[in-house]
């Protein structure tokens, strides 16, 4: 058997004909890097990948480029015209690599099955954790194995953010600094309210438990709202803030969801600093296996891209399974930072475990603090469902004593080795 | 084009006949593990992987399970008869997989030219990291990328006993600690010297940068000589203690070695702790990407080799590129911690440091500390090349204050964001 059958492209040792849709940041990155590494990818390939067509605004014809080309890059973004080349370049029996998260956070399924049906390979690296290449091992390294649960750290605007607030910025001068150094865009609300990491956690939770997941089933939370405060508090109890995102069996079904959230240091994604990505995948056969690395951004998402061009030259890569649903559940049980700004007055920690109690919300730490007239009361509970504390916190609310909105943080408790 | 045809196996939907040789640990939790697996598998890629013959001391013929099997899975270890049944099965055009670092070390070139020869997959997951998939991360995900250096922690009995000493723990106790929680081998002589390490480097070496690279050229030093003392002034110096093995381009050439290392706390592979391997890949074009997870040990292990199994089923992997030789370099640049054992009086401090002066060793920090009549002078130079620092440190033995051996240790400089 040649190498050439194998490589699933039927070549015949010429050039293998890429077709690039989209000539922005990471579609120009991605051109140079192609012409870069072109004589080492034909060293150990024996083909040598050429771009034979460009789509831009202004420039090429879709059919044209489509006909001439064995694979088509997307690297447009947004939805359309993106769906409508990705599904017509696979219905004519085309392999695709896109690097397209909004797309397949909505439309994944349909691309998926699109793929399945015409056994052409649908490549998306880059889409999901910039040069950090999670896709690949979730689907290859680590599908022998039963996977338990995914976090991780999926958005590098909103980690830097919190490494600035973590060395004491508040967040308008993290925010400020993240956009002047090129890591927040002029309009951030994508990255800082969370929505960003929901659609690669809903690409994440397709890859890892073989669930539909759509990017609105995704419940998520943001980062606006955190006070340097609960960083300082949560620094005292041994606790550091990262956005997380999880997707994890929970009572036979599957939670799915984003939020800030108070690691303790022996985590590994707690030292992740920096405009960085970084997943944790956790099976019950390998305990946990922890990538990190730069997150999207021209030149890395260019090379997730070209990784995934050479995986397909290379013969690599599956068409995606079938779809396993699992039923996506809502109310999970966490542990909880809870912050509190009362009076300060005896018997209000008493009144406020009291109620707490009643609501089977158990303490974990305490740290009290008077500031004149008023203190603060900040918690960590063990692990309750959120309904629960939900309650528990409507009710603390109702005193006259509390002087604030209560405010709440999830806690990841397990430590790690 | 049918799915089954590009698994390049050739498979009519029937099972997938693997034949297994050994069964000690890790052939025992693969047969475990394929049999819990097999359903899934079979979901996605359509064939199912079934065991249909096997090897042991005592049972089975290994011509028979040749003939009957269409891919190989070697866990015997060692080198003979390993080397031999591996050469034997890819010559009769079946892929193969192995778990054997000390045979790919050894014999890397003459497995990876049959196996290119005779078109077949030859996979080694396991070999390098137990579960932790850096061989697909070089071979896939970074083909796409020139490499400049791979920093790894791959040996786990070595990091645990580290991170023992760390918290206190002299190297006798570490290492009893170790033992006990089955973490080291009776003999642990393998681990602790550091020949385990750079077998793995050798393989990470080869894959990495193409060029072959026997165990005999990997210069190593192990963890036995290493005092809790310097653990201590390291700390002081905000550094921490790891045994690293490391590939990198050096002046046209390539280094190869492991020895025991001091980071800086801001380094990937600082905090990772216990019997875990990690490995730090940089490039140009990513900045860099960090890997981390259990080492070797039954369960991951086992995941490794399935994995490799259904990256065969599934078509993926390549033959090994041919070899692209670049000299291995021996003499390069470090920094070095440094360690004098001195008569506490005058002068001292100042001999030293024209010596080193002398011989271009620069001084990046100092502590000294008087204990008595005698005074510790330890210190963190500038990167310097070894030869220069060794002749520098043979002069400074000579002076009559200097009242034992002097001790280095490399540090590694760069820190991360």
């Amino acid at each position: 058997m040649s190498s050439s059958a194998r490589g699933g492209q039927g070549g015949d040792g010429g050039p293998f004909r890429v077709g690039l849709l989209g000539h922005g940041t990471v579609g120009g990155a991605f051109s140079t890097l192609l012409a870069e590494r072109a004589d080492e990818i034909e060293r150990f390939n024996g083909r040598r990948p050429v771009i034979t067509g460009l789509l831009t605004r202004t420039q090429g014809s879709f059919q044209e480029i489509l006909d001439g080309a064995e694979l088509l890059v997307e690297v447009i973004g947004g939805i359309e015209p993106a769906r409508e080349y990705l599904l017509a370049a696979m219905r004519s029996g085309k392999d695709v690599v896109t690097a397209n998260k909004q797309l397949l956070s909505h439309h994944g399924e349909e691309l998926f099955e699109v793929a399945r049906e015409q056994d052409v390979r649908l490549r998306f690296e880059a889409a999901v954790a910039g040069a950090v290449p999670v896709v690949r091992l979730l689907e290859e390294s680590l599908s022998a194995t039963p996977i338990e649960s995914v976090h991780g750290i999926v958005n590098g605007t909103t980690n830097f953010i919190l490494s600035e607030m973590a060395r004491g910025s508040s967040y308008p001068e993290a925010l400020a600094e993240a956009q002047r150094r090129g890591f927040a865009e002029a309009d951030p609300s994508d990255d800082v309210s969370g929505r960003d990491a929901a659609a690669k956690m809903a690409i994440l939770a397709r890859l890892a438990f073989g669930t539909p997941v759509h990017l609105d089933q995704v419940r998520y939370e943001g980062i606006e709202h955190l006070q340097l405060e609960d960083m300082e508090y949560a620094r005292e109890l041994g606790l550091g803030l990262k956005l997380i995102g999880t997707a994890e069996r929970r009572g036979g079904g599957l939670s799915v969801r984003v939020h800030p959230t108070f690691l303790y240091g022996g985590h590994p994604l707690a030292s992740v600093s920096g405009p960085f990505n970084a997943v944790t995948v956790e099976s019950g056969t390998i305990t946990e296996i922890t990538m990190s690395g730069p997150g999207a951004g021209g030149p890395g998402t260019a090379s997730a891209v070209l990784g995934d061009v050479v995986s397909v030259m290379n013969g690599g890569a599956r068409p995606p399974a079938p779809p396993l649903p699992l039923p996506l559940v809502e109310d999970v049980e966490s542990a909880y930072y809870l912050h509190l700004d009362v009076a300060d007055r005896p018997g209000v920690l008493a009144a406020v475990t009291a109620v707490l109690g009643e609501h089977e919300v158990s303490i974990r730490s305490v740290v009290q603090r008077g500031m004149g007239e008023r203190a603060r009361l900040v918690m960590v509970t063990h692990p309750v469902l959120e309904s629960g504390l939900r309650a528990a916190i409507e009710r603390v609310a109702e005193f006259e004593f509390v002087r604030s909105t209560p405010r709440t943080i999830r806690v990841i408790e397990e430590e790690f080795i």
